[in-house]
C-alpha cells in the first residue's frame, strides 16, 4: 500500500481523498489543514485530521503528500518546504514561474533525498504532455492550446469583486470556427480574441446599475477587455442551481506535415471534458503519486515534471499486464 | 548528431528517411536493403545504400537502426538479431504476440547491452500511451479505441485475392453514433458491427461476376463477415485517382466517473488524422530513435516500449526548454 497525505483541505484536497478511494493500492494516512482540525470534516473513517503545524510528525508513516493549495501563496513555500521531508507531488500552475519553483523545489527535495513531482494536473500536465509529444514528432508544425468551455475561477472573482455585484460566475469557451480552422491544418494565425469568448453570468444586486456593471466587466484590462464578453443577468436561484458545477476542458492540437516536399498533413487532437476540473486534477495528482512513490524506490530524486515520467510509473498495472493488455 | 541507419526500404523506410530530414539533430548514415542495392534509389543525397548481409559492417557507424520491415516474418527475426548488434526501434504491430516479441528482442538487446524499443507507432504506439495514461487517470471508467478513417493494408490484400478482381482497397470506418455514444459518457457496450464499418472499392475484370465478388468479399470471414461492408465497383483509373493515397486515424477516447458517489463524469478523447499512415509512423519512428540514443547513453538496456519512456526524451529541446516553453 501507498500511503498517501493530503497537505490542504479544499476542493483539490477533496478531489485528492475521493481518487484514493478509486485506487486499492493507496491508503489515506492523514490530512493536514492550516484550519483547527476539529473544524474539518473528512469523507474517509478512522483517518485524522492534523493541523499543519503537525506535518513532521509523520515524516515516517507517508509516502507520498498530496499538495493541495494555491499556486499563488501557499505551493511556492509550501512544496519546497515539504520535499526537503516528503516526497511530494503539486499542481502548481502558474506557467511563467515553472522554471523558477522546479528550481527551488529541486534544492530541497535534493537536500532531503526525495522527489518533488511539480505541476501536475491537466494544464500544465496532461496538456503539457501532449504539446511535448505533438512537437516531437510532428517537427514542422504548429500548437494550438483551447481552454474550455469551462469555469475559470479567476475571472468568477474578478466579476465578484466589481461594485453591484452579488455573484457571478465566468465560462470560457473555445470559438467554434477557430477550433475548424485549426482541425482543417490551414495552420492560422488566431488572436486572442479569434481562440476564445467569454461568457459571464452575474447577480446583481437591487438598484445596481447594470449597464455600468456590464461595462465595467467587458472593459477589464487583462481578464476580459482583450476579448468579446457576453454578461448575462440572471437571480441568485440561478446561478446556484445551474451554475453550481466546476466543469471545464480544451483542446491541445498539434497540426503538422511531412513527406519528401511536405505534402501530408496530420492532426492530432487531444481534449478533455470535465464535469469537475477539481476532481479530474486530483486523479492526475493520485496517479502521478503512484509514479513518484515507484520512482523513488527506483533511486530517482529531485524535483519533476510530467515529462520526466515514463507512463509505465502511473498505472496500478505491471509492466508484463501493460504489454498484454494495452500495448 | 545521431547517426541513423534505416533496415528496409518500403513506405515505411521512405517516411523514415523523410522525417530524419526534418530532424537536426540526426544524419541518415546508410539504408539497408535485401534487393539489389544498385536498384534502390534513396532521397538523401551521399548516403549509401547497403545490402543487409553487410550490416555488420556499420557497427561503430550508427547510433540506432530504425527497422522498417512487416510484422508478419521480418520484425520477429531482424529485430532479435539485430538488437544484438546496435540500438534498434521497430513498429512490430501485431498485438498479440508483442510480450513475446518483447522477451526475445529483451534477451538479445542485454546480450548486446543495447536498447531495443519495439512496437512503436501510433497503434501500438501513441494509442497504447493514451489507453494507458486514461486508465491510470480514470480508474473507474472504460476504454474505447476506434479506426479510421482509413486504408487497412490487410483487408485491401484481402479483397484483391478474390476470384475476378483485379484491385481494390478497403477503408475502415468508425460508427458516427458509436462515437457519440462513447463521448457522452453513456459507456455502452458495442458490438465489432457497432463499432466499424467497412468500405470497398474494387476493380473487376472484365465479364467477372460482380454479385459473387460483393458476395464472397461480404461473407468472408475474419475480414468482413462481422461488419456491415459496402462493395463499389469503380473503374481502375477512378481507384488510382481517388484512391491512391494512405491515410489513416482514429480515436482513444476514455470515459471515467469520479466523486464521493461516482457522480462526475469525464472524457479524455486523443485522436488522429493523418494523410499518410507511413510516414507518421515513421514520425514517430524517428522521435523513438532520440529517445532511445539518450536513454543508451543514460545506461539503460533491454527491451522498452513507448510506455517505458519519459516524454522528455522525445524532444530535440532541451529538459529547461521544455518547461520553459511547453509545460
Amino acid at each position: 500500500m501507498i500511503r498517501i497525505g493530503i497537505f490542504g483541505y479544499g476542493n483539490l484536497g477533496k478531489g485528492v481523498e475521493c481518487a484514493i478511494m478509486q485506487n486499492k493500492d493507496m491508503e489515506l494516512v492523514a490530512v493536514f489543514t492550516r484550519r483547527d482540525p476539529s473544524t474539518v470534516k473528512i469523507l474517509t473513517q478512522g483517518v485524522s485530521v492534523c493541523h499543519a503545524d503537525n506535518v513532521l510528525d509523520f515524516k515516517d508513516k507517508i509516502d507520498v503528500m498530496i499538495l493541495c493549495g494555491g499556486s499563488a501563496t501557499d505551493l511556492p513555500k509550501q512544496t519546497p518546504y515539504l520535499a526537503k521531508h516528503f516526497c511530494v507531488v503539486d499542481s502548481f500552475d502558474t506557467h511563467a514561474k515553472i522554471p523558477e519553483h522546479f528550481a527551488n523545489v529541486d534544492a530541497s527535495a535534493k537536500e532531503g533525498g526525495n522527489i518533488g513531482m511539480i505541476s501536475v494536473g491537466w494544464d500544465p500536465g496532461m496538456f503539457s504532455l501532449n504539446r511535448a509529444l505533438g512537437s516531437s514528432i510532428l517537427v514542422d508544425g504548429c500548437d494550438y492550446t483551447f481552454w474550455g468551455k469551462g469555469v475559470s475561477q479567476g475571472h468568477s472573482d474578478a466579476i465578484r469583486r466589481v461594485e453591484g455585484v452579488l455573484d457571478g460566475k465566468q465560462y470560457t469557451v473555445p470559438v467554434k470556427e477557430a477550433l475548424e480552422a485549426v482541425r482543417s491544418g490551414a495552420n492560422p494565425q488566431l488572436s486572442t480574441r479569434q481562440k476564445h469568448t467569454r461568457e459571464c453570468y452575474v447577480v446583481a444586486s437591487e438598484g445596481a446599475d447594470r449597464a455600468k456593471i456590464e461595462k465595467t466587466i467587458k472593459e477589464m484590462p487583462n481578464y476580459f477587455s482583450d476579448y468579446d464578453t457576453t454578461v448575462n443577468f440572471i437571480s441568485q436561484e440561478e446561478l446556484n442551481e445551474k451554475h453550481s458545477g466546476i466543469p471545464h476542458g480544451g483542446f491541445v492540437i498539434r497540426s503538422g506535415k511531412t513527406g519528401k516536399n511536405l505534402e501530408n498533413t496530420h492532426i492530432i487532437e487531444y481534449s478533455l471534458r470535465l464535469d469537475s476540473n477539481p476532481e479530474f486534477t486530483a486523479s492526475v495528482l493520485v496517479a502521478y503519486a503512484r509514479a513518484t512513490y515507484r520512482m523513488h524506490k527506483e533511486g530517482f530524486v529531485g524535483a519533476k515534471t510530467v515529462l520526466d515520467v515514463a507512463p509505465a510509473y502511473l498505472s496500478s498495472l505491471s509492466n508484463e499486464e501493460l504489454r498484454k493488455t494495452l500495448l
